[in-house]
């Protein structure tokens, strides 16, 4: 893996902190997989946009790992890329330091209720889920509502459901034979004593009494405290063997967050996006997101990134729509602070020759990270690769969190069959 | 009123069958009011995309007027277009006749859960509600949810919600004053006998074996009976005495739905859309829509309306968009029936001369609605005229469902100040 320092061309966007970009780039390769037409695919997960203290990177970058390995053993036993982003999802929902699945932030109650979506590029069909409590993954209720969505009307010509939330999706997932998980055994000790620790907090800010002014001081210098290290929704993007891609989200939401309030992960558009090269198209594109719910729905940020990542050039593409669509986006212009992240990529076939003088149908896939928040850890890896690399991208020292951005990305450039 | 028969241009979209469009046009008016700069505003509503019976259309119409008359009352009391909107989504949800509110379609278990979104296109916050039962006005919650939102942060730094479901909007509702409403009074004796008639059939056509191939038939079939009547989702988009716009939408979702579904009028960029002219929007653009919720959802019909309407030609831009991202839509290829409507308006600013040569500051307001559903109920009014005007729109005779599509619309200049 070759690294570069390329640094992108950031004069016009004066206030933005790029780290050095095209930081993780690799090039061809032909191994004997590639030529074979085998061991194609590749995946990118991440662990959320937040704030990740070097004493939990090492735990963050070990979820992401697995969950790479885990995407790529479903890919190379042929899977489409739809389960493979599934399979991502799960590792990272069961690890206890992220906040989805096990360990995800409690509610106001003291409940957890998480947001889940999944989206196919091949049939561009979404399913989702909100607020959803008692089941241990609900990336695969998510998953299943999309495949359930798939296989056309319900009886009597009932249109199946793409969106389910609270007790009726928990009902529904019981139905499709998905098991219940206690609240207690998706609470971990560090979710548990955030809680407290937030509760007394609200309680101390409520019984203030504040004037004004006051008040006004208290929103803006408490948001910090409170956003930061709350935010790590995780998602994954795969692109598999056929070069169909798949994107993925979820998460427990926002720490002490009023029950039944369900963020971007469960929001066609805002948490994922799918979407295969077509007629329109010219690349394939998946994005997953990560951050703060409220800021990522009224960007529907996803959905930005893929109409963007259309455009020549990924990396401008991705920088200019975190700049213009999100830090200065209309739909936020009383924020202050916009915090949130994104993976995305982006493959199309290329034919290249082999050392033999072969025909290889090549898949390239452009990969990129880019975040607000202090940061992100992320994970990819390809089929052809022995193991899964790992990073937490960091803003620059003195950058701002919410309004300034980091953004790295590479290149990998898959084999697939023989002419 | 004049009546033109202008027929549009439709010679390029061969399956698209056209009622005269600009059947409702509207011309300047010098009164009293406009040049004293009072009674500006708009309202445009609709009691739903789907099929009105003829002995049925006079309800339909009646509660469209009502609306109307609520809005216009509230734009000449000074209010802005966002409360405007709600006070006609009122009217339509109270309406026994319309799926929303009182009278909305039971789910699966007989309970009634609504959804319901608003847009305000001055400050761009939105606030929705999905999947909510016991409260009588849906869309109230909605309008509270974000005004609660533009009040900013809540204590200790938390983010309002944007988007609440099931109990936790429930109780959210009760916690700010909203009141709690039984089932049985928001459940009608139509409403309830549909729901055993639909019962009975699904009940039906799951004991009957068949076979794949028979399975398939019953599927396409029988989706367009279940589906007729069922989606009379309501919805408004007004413009305020200072140029502003806003949407909302309410529905009570499929007949016999699963508990929790959650269709498009609780999804951003699907139910409803509104934003005001900007330095990249040289108009400002409301939109509602109507009709089979996923279809909606997967298509972001409201968004897409909107942005397109930034384009010269309105009347064009709906067209087109109705045909090539909602009829033909790419998101929607496994469809073979997609059915929804939209209501439209956009403005922008002129100034034309009055009889005494003063410049008159006017709003020119085109409105359009759209429908691929047999049929829409609209109706409309501004500030200056002394009632609504309502219409039942249909398909033209041999026109399908689902694959062809009307539109008609009008123009209506409102004075504003004197210069």
């Amino acid at each position: 893996m070759e690294k570069s320092t390329d640094a992108p061309d950031v004069q016009e966007f004066p206030t933005i902190r790029c780290v050095a970009a095209n930081a993780h780039s690799k090039e061809t390769r032909n191994s004997d997989e590639a030529k074979n037409g085998k061991a194609m695919g590749f995946v990118l997960v991440h662990a959320g946009a937040g704030y990740h203290s070097e004493s939990k990177a090492k735990e963050y970058k070990h979820a992401c790992k697995r969950a790479c390995q885990k995407a790529v053993e479903k890919l190379k036993s042929g899977a489409l890329a739809v389960d493979a982003v599934t399979a991502a999802l799960i590792v990272l929902e069961d690890s206890t330091f992220t906040n989805a699945g096990t360990g995800s932030n409690l509610n106001l109650s003291g409940d957890i209720e998480c947001d889940a979506s999944i989206m196919d590029g091949k049939s561009l069909h979404f399913g989702a889920i909100g607020a959803l409590g008692g089941i241990k993954n609900p990336v695969l209720v998510a998953n299943r509502l999309l495949s359930e969505a798939q296989k056309g009307k319900l009886s009597a010509g009932r249109i199946p459901p793409c969106f389910l939330v609270g007790r009726g999706a928990y009902q529904w997932a019981l139905d499709h034979g998905i098991p219940p998980c206690s609240l207690d055994k998706m609470t971990t000790k560090f979710s548990l004593s955030a809680y407290r620790r937030n509760k007394r907090k609200m309680e101390l800010a409520e019984k203030v009494e504040m004037d004004v002014i006051q008040t006004k001081r208290r929103r803006q210098s408490s948001s910090h405290e409170n956003d930061a290290g709350s935010l790590d929704t995780v998602g994954a993007i795969v692109v598999d063997n056929e070069g169909n891609v798949a994107a993925a989200v979820s998460s427990g939401g926002l720490a002490m967050k009023h029950p039944g309030r369900v963020g971007q992960a469960a929001h066609y558009g805002c948490g994922c996006w799918a979407e295969n090269a077509g007629n329109l198209n010219p690349y394939s594109t998946a994005v997953s997101t990560s951050g703060c719910g409220e800021h990522l729905v009224r960007t529907m940020l996803a959905r930005e990134c893929s109409i963007a990542l259309q455009s020549e050039d990924a990396h401008l593409a991705l920088l200019e729509t975190m700049q213009n669509k999100f830090i200065s986006s209309s739909f936020l212009a009383s924020e202050e602070c916009v915090l949130g992240g994104v993976i995305v990529l982006r493959t199309c076939r290329c034919a290249v020759q082999s050392e033999a003088s072969q025909n290889i149908q090549a898949l390239l896939v452009e990969f990129l990270w880019s975040h607000t928040t202090e940061s992100m850890c992320v994970g990819y890896m390809s089929a052809q690769d022995g193991k899964a690399k790992t990073h937490i991208s960091r803003l620059p020292p003195g950058a701002v969190a919410g309004q300034s951005l980091a953004i790295e990305g590479g290149v990998c450039r898959l084999g697939s069959s023989v002419n």
